[in-house]
């Protein structure tokens, strides 16, 4: 039992060894692809968990509850004989050695495979991320969601004024879709969910702000589309700014154009930037970092080092860009195993890789969402339906598709949100709260 | 609409104001029971939740997400209209300005009821606490949660040895009911629900070890329920130490007696003591920190002041001490509430508190636990039935009991885990994991 490790982990002389490193939709979708080769595969994240990121606004938002929406990777692939596990972070790759270097060890490859994903970019701005946090992990989320909450609960004791004010301003940077989801979600979480809670704070009270630097929102779809979204997130109470091109980012403060915008939560949905993934390799990489990979998603000069998802910049058969979506990076991860697979099978490899697109979608909250699929263009309760079945669809795991749904449901009928947690003690944010001429000063004592 | 909180926090020439500090059982129960009198209640607590304790164990060992045994008290109290709830942390008391001292504020009452519970104690041994971390509110859980799944992650990488032992080691001290409760889900979770997800760890490698100083498990249990949960616990594999007690922790180590045990991962369940209540109040109090209350829960001097829960030293009237458990707390809250109305209204007081025993009940395992109840005594699958059934039903909120009954029947049937998670990046923990002769080293760049 414990000589398997021994072998697995050090392949010289033995069955091939493939390392994929990143459990996101492509990495995972890349080792289920390697499931039936004669070789081992080793699957290396930093994480323990796969995380279901095109819902992490709900989580940010405490619709759903972290657990809902990540799913153990040891667990995923429980079944998958040929694969091992390793938790640990990747820092660089010696192509010279063959090795994926770790912190502390190093593993060799025969084949690699790097599924590396993205963090959110400031474009040079790094130290606007402490005032305007993105949105990439289940961290992230957590940190937002307490960020909303404890605003909330700062404005409860505070007076009328502009303290107040900036307590229940919410602002989001970013028209995409990550940006008018979470608008979508906060308008709905501060106007409905939080504000029956609260004796003090009228559902009139809070202010969400949607910047976009650009023309409109939701740039990839069609304009027709793009119109639905803004006057769809007015109703619901957002205030949508157009052509606003945010200048600075500090304590509390947007600065978008000449106007000052005062918030205490900003939340930032503009830009990503690639993981180190292309400098690790020496490749060629676009502004974004990604690296430059060829029709088969390998690297120039190294046909067994492959590149997918939000870290690769590939070109489809015609000639457009794949786009950063979970279906592109699954399709790319399955792609990237049929070339070893055959590769190690001695057989003829696949043609280039071909992007199938699925459409896209994106929600705006209860009842409303939007479709684009060649030209079909769907809005409204329908899209809403299509977006919310094909999300619990593709949630890993049948159990947390039984409890998601569970829970979407019971939040529509009831409007509460069942995940509002903030798991610090409140001393450790107590610097923020002010204290109120409403209440009696501290006695001396 | 604002002039509300004005009003309802300086309820001098107006209604009268009744302070309740804490929001657990005792706190949540007192203010229900003040819903219907002429007088603001506001309820002071500093986390945003209640939080069912006595399930705590289950978040612990990964069975149960946070949000399943926390509820937010602005949602649990949103239906009562007198009431208002303040995130804050109480450091003090000034009776006799009558108020309640937050740290950048204070308030003032007219009747005050504190339930602020207690937390683990380490007799002393303040220093222990690092190395074996107690259990008391969420984040203690998330805490050992987290240091389990990474000892498994660290064992998973580590050679057979001395190093990889102490990694799959797992000590309990105590055995009360939360000792009990964490030695059989920790062997539970360790020896069925993990070890399959691992390929180089076997169910016999993990190590569960409890620890008593005392003769025999459960003291409030009559010996031959000890001597059944004792046998239980065996066959699920845990090792059961009696009459050893600990008399040093240190970093990875356990001293009993003159034995020493090497374990990544200890865990306190051998004491509790009171929040500083009584301290704050000046009032006597035993050698737990307990607040001594008279027979109406008020402390001597100070009829408009009532201690409850945890922190209250309150001898029944049958002379015996009550006990710190849930639904002592929560007759004690509703006593309270009653004496106060019974003050307000004029009416005469009720007699003394009078507590009603529900008997004792704690649960070993999967189809394993023991009831108590007034010289009936429970095993077995019975007895977890009976104690799977109250649990449930005593989730406060509809919601939870609902989809808390799905996991566990889910658990029931697959053992699988839904909440592993580990939510940050491995890179914080890095530092522990051990570098492995079986894995090539780093490339000299």
């Amino acid at each position: 039992m414990f000589g398997e490790l021994e072998q697995s982990t050090a392949p010289t002389n033995r069955r091939p060894h493939i390392v994929i490193v990143g459990a996101g939709f492509g990495g995972l979708s890349a080792a289920k692809a390697l499931a039936k080769t004669d070789a081992d595969v080793t699957l290396i994240d930093r994480r323990n968990h796969h995380l279901f990121q095109p819902l992490l606004y709900q989580v940010a938002t405490a619709a759903l509850a972290p657990n809902q929406i990540a799913s153990p990777i040891r667990a995923i692939v429980r079944q998958q004989k040929n694969i091992s596990v390793i938790l640990d972070e990747v820092f660089n790759v010696d192509r010279d050695a063959r090795q994926v270097v770790m912190r502390d060890r190093a593993l060799d490859y025969d084949y690699l495979i790097l599924a590396t994903g993205a963090r959110h970019a400031y474009f040079g701005n790094d130290h606007w991320e402490r005032h305007a946090p993105g949105l990439k992990a289940l961290e992230d989320a957590n940190g937002i969601r307490e960020k909303i909450l404890l605003a909330f609960e700062r404005a409860e004791l505070t007076p009328a004024g502009p303290k107040r004010d900036c307590a229940l301003t919410f602002v989001i940077i970013g028209g995409g879709p990550t940006g008018v989801e979470l608008a979508g979600a906060v308008a709905e979480l501060s106007k409905r969910a939080l504000a029956c809670d609260f004796r003090h704070t009228r559902c009139t009270d809070p202010k969400v702000i949607l910047i976009e630097a650009g023309p409109r929102l939701l740039p990839s779809f069609s304009p027709m589309i793009s119109d639905y979204v803004k006057k769809s997130l007015e109703k619901r109470g957002v205030e949508v700014r157009l052509g606003a091109a945010v200048t600075d980012c500090s304590d509390r403060q947007v600065t978008v154009g000449g106007d000052v915008v005062n918030a205490d939560t900003v939340i930032w949905a503009a830009g990503v930037r690639a993981s180190p993934a292309a400098q690790w390799l020496g490749a060629s990489m676009d502004r974004a970092g990604r690296a430059s990979v060829k029709a088969d998603l390998s690297i120039e000069g190294a046909p067994d080092i492959f590149v997918i998802g939000d870290t690769a910049n590939a070109i489809g058969v015609d000639g457009l860009p794949i786009p950063g979506l979970a279906p592109a990076a699954k399709q790319q991860g399955a792609y990237a195993g049929r070339v070893i697979k055959a590769k190690l099978d001695g057989a003829p490899p696949p043609g280039p890789f071909r992007y199938l697109d699925f459409g896209s979608l994106a929600t705006i909250g209860k009842n409303a969402a939007v479709v684009e699929y060649r030209g079909i263009r769907l809005t409204g309760l329908i899209a809403w339906l299509f977006w919310s079945i094909i999300h619990v669809y593709f949630l890993i795991g049948f159990r947390n598709r039984i409890v998601v749904t569970l829970d979407w449901l019971w939040s529509y009928v009831t409007l509460e949100r069942g995940a509002r947690l903030i798991t610090e003690s409140v001393s450790s944010h107590q610097g923020r709260a002010p204290a109120t001429a409403r209440l009696a000063p501290v006695a001396a004592e």
